[in-house]
């Protein structure tokens, strides 16, 4: 089907057309497009963009991968079709950053179209497509893992994450930086460093940030980060949108006098709709 | 993949498992697994229960339909997939309500795949399958329609419907009944009855209210809905689940001192994470 760019969700009828695409092509699972289904929603309600508090988390991040010993970005299949350029930016601005394929329905012709899609894209090494450790006490596919990666990293770049798997990142002492756009999610409740913004907007700006860091003489270092205060500003975000939206009310007058009150909603379309 | 029944979202879980094997039956297309993803953080964020102010529209639904001349409910694919038997047991409670399969993304192995799963559902009769009509001014499948179902209704009972093809059954003066979870969306903004809630759950309290109204000896009527009211209330009810599970706040303990402030929100997983 063709898509008309003067549809009111254009934007988002593209990137569901490209994930619904690489569905096709076996990197995405019907699962993962539940999920971007759900994070659709929860970007449609903090304003599709990224907010402040956002900025900040995405800078602390780059600080902290820039600092690890063994820094290292997980990719699933959802990030492998929609941000495998980005990954490929961020392996450039952050040296040995490893990239590592981790997959919750994991099997190998999935894994190695993953593999294929950031390779594609300019990642020059991609581990995770054949396993060689185990996380413990991790009952899915997403336990196995790779020695040089994610089994001996510090810092875990986790976008679009479940929330076992944060978990069990976390309790085997590694720092976990979450990107989700549900900032009540097990995964942006466990994390360190939780980032609530997209996936594509915020490993941009985790790039672009840590370039600039790079040029800075001082060695990059851990700075403290108050996820309390990450996630209550992600909330705060989301009621403000709301209220905002709340204004907006019904499109066209009312068929017969339902309530006393005239309708003020009109005005056709909304850019703002979902 | 087994299911565990002790996950926080077992019964999310299970609902995804029915739709992806709805999906490789050929059902669901891609985009409707990307839609149902949308809906569920909105049932959600809405307490995943039907709110006072649905119920009351799906009572006010209810007696819509059983006034109608000519009530019809039309049927997607994840319609067909998620509530056959909640379409079929709504047929039984309208006498005269027409079945019709209308699907965005059509294909004639798909219309006939949903018509089946309603027949097996146990609907007497589909309409649809072939269509014999068309909507003006509607660009995409959604317009092609039966004689004798959508094209002559006076009601239409439209669950998880386009903004497009809502706005177009409206423009033609037909009443629009939409079930869509989110209260922002086109459809919920440009029907006459917006039903904020779940499709399972809407259709049962209507097909139940319909039973109830039909056991008096009056004739059903159309009584007046305030839309506008109804939109206000679904976003004030997620405005209130927003606010309480903000409360929640972090998982686990800080790894170093972040914030002077110690987290409080700890106490391992809640049910109500998503």
């Amino acid at each position: 089907m063709r898509l008309s760019p003067r549809h009111p969700r254009y934007a988002s009828l593209r990137v569901r057309a490209r994930l619904a695409d690489a569905h096709r092509r076996g990197l995405v699972v019907p699962e993962g497009l539940i999920a971007h289904g759900r994070g659709e929603t929860f970007d449609y309600l903090l304003g599709e963009r990224t907010s402040p508090s956002a900025r900040r988390a995405e800078h602390v991040a780059a600080e902290w991968l820039l600092a690890a010993r063994h820094p290292v970005v997980s990719v699933n299949g959802n990030v492998g079709a929609l941000a495998a350029g980005e990954i490929a930016a961020l392996a450039r601005a952050i040296p040995g950053l490893a990239v590592e394929v981790n997959l919750f329905h994991r099997t190998g012709p999935r894994a190695a179209a993953v593999a294929r899609a950031l390779r594609t894209a300019g990642v020059p090494r991609v581990l995770g497509v054949r396993p060689t450790a185990t996380i413990p006490r991790l009952p899915s596919d997403r336990a196995r893992v790779d020695r040089r990666g994610i089994a001996r990293a510090d810092v875990c770049l986790v976008p679009l994450e479940d929330g076992d798997r944060a978990e069990a990142l976390r309790a085997l002492g590694k720092r976990v930086i979450s990107i989700d756009l549900n900032p009540l999610s097990r995964t942006s409740r466990a994390a360190d460093l939780p980032i609530v913004d997209e996936v594509q907007r915020a490993l941009r700006e985790i790039a672009r940030a840590a370039g600039v860091r790079r040029a800075r003489s001082t060695p990059p270092r851990m700075p403290p980060f108050d996820r309390r205060a990450a996630l209550a500003d992600a909330l705060e975000t989301i009621a403000r949108e709301l209220s905002r939206a709340a204004a907006r009310g019904p499109i066209g007058r009312p068929r017969r006098r339902a309530s006393r009150r005239r309708s003020r909603g009109i005005g056709g379309r909304s850019r703002r709709t979902l």
